[in-house]
């Protein structure tokens, strides 16, 4: 309990205290994120993310969005379609599932909130009985199946006859006419929701690449479409728009929202430039300790050279559904003062 | 994909649609809280636990928080004083490190942000070097051993002597006393900082339980105080104080941040007792797949008689140092309106 | 503490108490988990997959099996190669990245232990170090990145070449011609590691599925070939082959190793089928109390029809690199008795 | 994708690269334990943490065992009990719940795997039928509450009166006489299942310490015979004998097996030794990114002081159920040779 070297630390630690966070009623959620840079743990990751990510919403960055897995059934639609509109997306990775559930959603169909779900998830024989009923579970997500029959018309009716005469497409290319498309939709005075992250997209002419369409309802649909017709789609070709937009960025930004191909994709695509990102923001739940791509620190990605060695970076370990809405809301307010 | 049974569930859905969380700058933390509310996942849960919590505060309900770990170097000690001061705890479970980093607040010392630390920690010689320079780790937060000293002389100066004439005595005894002392610190005028968790305690009667006191340098300097002096801790004491809050209680309710002790011994308290919890929000990061009290839902409290059958509770599954801010900031939005 | 139903549950429970897990020196593998099969929690789970695994190592079950992330650098490779030479898996579904570091060993490359590794990831420092040094790292896994060069030139060499004739090929096309060229230099004896995953697959005729191929430096290098010749993916084309597959096995099974797009790719292929899977194991460190699909149960895959009702199925929530070789090794040892 | 250093690192490298796992029927756990030492990530740490306590198990060094949690509801109790018997630990640091759970299987009662329990819980009509039923959950694993009612009287019977006479008595006095209880109950002809943890500590004079003790239904039943008699628990006694045991030790190693109190009380016996501990083995599944001590690097408690400089640390992430049993097997068999 004896400390010898009493004082050898006070030149480095007396500048930066932690403090002691403070909540009061009625502050702003910027305010709350300052609170946050008086904390440890999380809290002081938290605060820099929205310290980096309001830089990278500046004029000169270019701002690549990782978005993973099921973030639409979650609710994340709407910020999501806000960031592209309001210019704060020049490229977004996101996979086949987003895309379907925000087409779902575009064509009038709804997601809910699981009834009588427990905590850590269901038993066996209420899964089965959902399967009975027709209902797709997505953790406390509910999905009615007959959405999927209203996707597949609208893919079929409204998207895939334009691209057939295409020849092979891109992925992104699908993407653009799935937001053109839903787009269209969307003005029809019978579907409240508005305009989702594919119509917002195309109308901004934001590219959406989404490398592994294949793997879900979109990609069996466009598979069973391809069977039948010419319609086919090229593995490869977004590589080059992808990274056309890495070499012409000044400088470049990732905010990648859960791991998997999307995270890795957008880090990847400085691989093949001479630059990398600048800034870089993760939002995860999944840990380091995997040794997997998902939970991978950000200071992993700067040994490939996917992040300059000067980057600003923050990773936050914790729900992505809870963070990503307080990081965006945050940003969006420091940004307006 | 076909779907024979569509239609089957409608009545049970349609009711309770996921909607499309929306954030826009200056929003308030509980206007961010009721967007979660629109999510699946995690923000469904928050959203929850913000309900629940703000009729928590209602005035019939006795409130009872368990405060695990280390969340006062995380920067957390001013909310958890100040809910407490508000009349917004009846009794606080916490540990003896709590209480040890507390102090070491209201005598002046500091805890600061680790610099040049990593996104996922520090490599062994980096450790090796923070011994030789006398610095106490505890993840990103530094603490500089030599305030370890200066609390050893406040307890042996202020708190020990005073106690030393009551024979055995209670832990809570012992929390009540050092609050005391904290409390009388805090007053003079070289103390910036505001009185802390135990002073706030001890000035609105509040109890702070500390059932593993031995294990934590409180405990060390009581046990070291002991060898010399007729000063004792008495380990059941406090079982009946406690017993007798949950047994007058109209209504109780537990807010459990963190695992460990703290949240074992704030919900086994209703094993004595006819009744159990009403109300019951949990904010942990440990995950119920280990079978460990720490990550358990709330819901297999309920099999033990902890929880009402029809308690209302929340499990949020996220960094606390992120959660128990924003929920607390949301409550207190909500009770304020 | 009382219990006025003492009785009622007597029934219920007495048949299938806890036991107690006995180890002792020089058990096997499968004893080991023989005594998990006493034991709760995770143990029972990894027990129960034990079980399941093996009754799928029989004759009838076509299994299909999911690789997720970076399992080929942290030393998976010999097991899943061996798998398929002992004729246990009809499918492989993996990532580009496990193809590009098994290709890497394949020609001679090595993958190393990072030294003076720290037990949770190394500072910025470190990887700043790493980078200028030309090394990238994997968690604790390090990779010199000369050895990319050297994948390069076998690509441009020996695989691209045969598949640019070809036409828009499918992406098992170009994993097949990979497993053929690396299988033909693994015959040279200059290269002491024994064929691995890719050449294993293409000598027994095991088709690899690897859908996010562009997401992994063997899609970048397939992208930079396909600028300069014919050479083009069809993103689609795998989609009836593994379909023929799930629509033709009597009985199929699912061994899922990781999450992310290899896990999914596995068990959506049953969307399109009138059955669904019989048997599935999962060995993940995801959590589902993010909603993501990577750490979802297999329950949920149930509601969507992708596991039959009454399928056997479990998951073990622990490291991979833990319970992969553990689940091999013993039901290995169950089948052989 | 170029690099201008290659070459400054072969010769930091090339000594230690990954190699292949290879598993096979029959092999023995050592021998699987050697194969992780050939892979990365989780694999790494559990050979290196067979390693490590393969040391530990030599003659010259004093065994810290800390064991939280409830794993005796999960089967582990017999390996600690034997570990115990063949003077693998010199003193064993856990909870109340551990024994608690242990002296019910001591005399006589069951814990039982639960029955149609889903991979990850169960939901709250589930726990409420559970609550009607009189059995409490503990993740998979249930407990008839009647065994709470054999256990009181085993208390009150054969434990408390001895103590009664003693005055103020410290818990390690507690748990040895539990033990001398346990021992005697296990001598009779129609208790089948071995001695447990606390008759065999009892028997090999190993001394149990549970610092939170009341955090527990021992503590309970501890607190209610105190409400009625002289018997009381002094909570600091302890720390002179086990401070003492750290003085003593020529070399010290600690295993820590889950997180909490026990892990924390091991520790931090050293901070008031002017030695620390030369060997550390953890099985966490706690993640190191939120803060809390329970999932903390053992490298973070050199800071401190806990571990020597130089000591030989290994941290495993993943459920101890499965880590526990496979390091203890692996360890016996290594030092068997």
């Amino acid at each position: 309990m004896t400390n010898d070297h009493a004082g050898d630390h006070r030149e480095t630690f007396k500048h930066d205290p932690i403090g002691h966070a403070e909540v009061r009623a009625g502050m702003t959620v910027d305010e709350l994120a300052a609170e946050y840079g008086d904390g440890g743990f999380g809290a002081t990751a938290l605060h820099e993310a929205v310290d980096v990510y309001s830089e990278m919403l500046g004029d000169d960055v270019t701002n690549f969005l990782g978005l993973a897995g099921a973030m639409v059934p979650a609710g994340m639609r709407r910020i999501v379609a806000d960031l592209i509109r309001d210019g704060h997306v020049e490229a977004l990775v996101t996979t086949g599932a987003n895309l379907t559930h925000d087409t779902i959603e575009a064509i009038g169909g709804k997601h809910h909130h699981g009834e009588a779900v427990s905590e850590d998830g269901t038993p066996r024989e209420h899964d089965e009985r959902l399967r009975d009923e027709g209902v797709d579970r997505i953790y406390n997500v509910y999905l009615p199946q007959e959405h999927f029959a209203a996707f597949e018309e609208h893919l079929r009716g409204e998207v895939f006859p334009v691209l057939e005469e295409e020849g092979a497409v891109s992925i992104q290319r699908l993407t653009e006419e799935l937001g053109r498309a839903n787009a269209a939709i969307n003005e029809r005075d019978d579907v409240e929701e508005g305009p989702g992250i594919a119509a917002a997209a195309y109308e901004n002419d934001v590219p959406i690449y989404c490398p592994a369409v294949q793997d879900s309802v979109l990609g069996i649909q466009s598979w069973i479409y391809s069977q039948t017709s010419e319609f086919t789609l090229d593995a490869l070709a977004d590589m080059s728009d992808i990274s056309d937009q890495a070499y012409e960025a000044e400088q470049a930004g990732a905010l990648v929202v859960g791991g998997g191909v999307p995270k890795n994709f957008v880090l990847q695509t400085m691989l093949v430039d001479p630059d990398a990102y600048d800034y870089a923001v993760q939002l995860t739940m999944d840990p380091p300790q995997t040794g997997g791509l998902s939970g991978a620190t950000l200071d992993e990605a700067r040994s490939w050279g996917k992040l300059e060695k000067a980057a600003r970076n923050a990773s936050v370990y914790a729900d992505a559904t809870i963070t990503f809405p307080l990081l965006v809301a945050a940003a969006r307010e420091r940004i307006a003062e």
